[in-house]
């Protein structure tokens, strides 16, 4: 990242701030759009929507699609904003770096909706591919935020659920505890130039309603992780989420997941969405598709072998 | 690894443990190097005593280096055991992977030589290195266990001393909080095949003589780790010192430090020292090249664009 890079981005947070300044929660869906597709998506992508069994959501559609292959996509935002069309540049990101059709579903957001809805879609649309002939060798997951602790839930509900597990995850700026009690949501507060306690408390409380913070559903640092399949947790050292993905990390190690945790010096939430003008943006997507690649490959290896 | 390659293992942990079952030091340190030296080294690398400024020590050197590249490795055995010789497969294993030269110092052990005995003379072999031409550029460190927190104390005294970092390190199953006071001294330890808490402890006396078992310099979870350079940071799931791990991942990612933490699944302490027969043994030590070599290549590249 050079120098410039980094201030120009601190002079747009601002204007991303400002434009969710607002109680009405429309319109706070409408600036969070704006401010994500500021950027236009990778070339060489399409974009489908799509009715995944009552759940409406876009698929986004590479050029060139290797094996089969398809990552479902789960949104930050809060669980109160995001949308496919938000994700529509991060999910052409990632489609056309993995050779994979990227699948965002619009889970239902809080408040309209609180926990457990988004968790019952995202495993609504899991199961729905997987009847539609999705095979789970074939099937990654990712998430940033509220989607990164979503992509965890959807993963544990799947295991209880007695369903077959995808082939791995990778989550961005994890918000897994709902509870706000990371060690960083105070030590960074100073650093994050995006988030606060307080929003983060907010949001939480839309979300859960009447649900405990410590519900493992909403915060998967409370969650048994065992049996996952390897996740790929990345977070920036600028983050009050900070702790958020260590805790996860050594949660899910213990547990017997296998886990790499990347920490990225002076990244700020999700800031894989500034890939187009941020290097570390798009290094930190190239180590996403790496990561997911080799997972792929081993798969496809291993049924080669047994089949 | 196959569920043979891992009880195949577990029957070796016992006669290991056996042969360093004797309360005669030079008996413990020629148990341990025969364990560690029963897999022949990696073929066409060549060994060269060598005597760094005093320090002895013992090259490795591949068939082919790439870049004049260095990896100054510092050997695990609780500060007590363990040697140049010990290490000899080790050594060879990363030499042959990176296409660097692997340098282990004999740094004087305890409890002849306590704290900072060992600390002082890795600085002095890093200097040594400094001081006969090896550019900072070309020079990663690596080490295991006791090695992997002396590697963190190193570069810790190195930068306080105003000297040029290393471009990046490797460090394996640290032991790196010789309080013993990480979560998984007690949660691990019923799946722990090879290392107790009182082993521990036992080995930390001997080291620390009159220091405090929180000394940076011996513990480094509790060290500034600020300005450190790049680190690969991986741990076994089955092992005591897992936190160890977590807790430097997290306090170095905190400090600014770009981090990856791997935590493998099942794996023991220094699995890797079981690469000729256990198939993540090999794969973790392909990471760990690979890892290196990703910074050896930046940095030849950064060269190349000032030069």
């Amino acid at each position: 990242m050079s120098k410039a890079q980094l201030e120009q981005l601190r002079s747009r947070f601002a204007e991303g701030r400002s434009a969710l300044d607002t109680p009405d929660i429309n319109q706070m869906r409408q600036g969070f759009e704006e401010m994500l597709t500021q950027f236009p998506p990778a070339p060489g992508v399409t974009f489908e929507q799509a009715d995944l069994g009552g759940i409406p959501g876009r698929w986004c559609i590479p050029s060139q699609v290797a094996d089969a292959r398809v990552l479902l996509y789960l949104h930050g935002g809060g669980y109160m904003v995001g949308s496919s069309i938000a994700y529509g540049p991060m999910a052409s990101q990632l489609a056309s770096r993995l050779k994979a059709r990227v699948l965002v579903p619009d889970y239902r957001l809080a408040p309209e909706n609180p926990y457990p809805a988004a968790l019952e879609d995202a495993v609504r649309v899991y199961r729905w591919l997987l009847d539609n002939g999705v095979s789970p060798r074939s099937l990654t997951l990712a998430g940033d935020s509220c989607g990164g602790g979503l992509t965890l839930a959807t993963m544990v509900a799947v295991r209880d659920a007695g369903l077959p597990l995808p082939t791995g995850a990778a989550i961005m700026s994890a918000w897994a505890d709902l509870e706000a009690s990371s060690d960083s949501i105070t030590s960074k507060a100073g650093e994050d130039p995006l988030l606060n306690g307080e929003d983060l408390r907010g949001m939480a409380g839309a979300y859960l309603g009447s649900a405990s913070p410590r519900t493992p559903g909403a915060s998967p640092v409370y969650a048994n992780l065992a049996g996952l399949p390897p996740l790929l947790i990345q977070v920036g050292s600028a983050e009050i989420l900070l702790d958020d993905s260590t805790r996860l990390a050594a949660r899910a190690g213990a547990a017997g997941v296998k886990v790499r945790l990347e920490i990225w010096p002076e990244m700020f939430h999700v800031w894989h969405t500034y890939a187009p003008v941020l290097d570390e943006g798009a290094e930190a997507l190239d180590d996403i598709a790496a990561f997911l690649d080799a997972l792929y490959a081993r798969e496809k290896e291993s049924k080669t072998v047994t089949a």
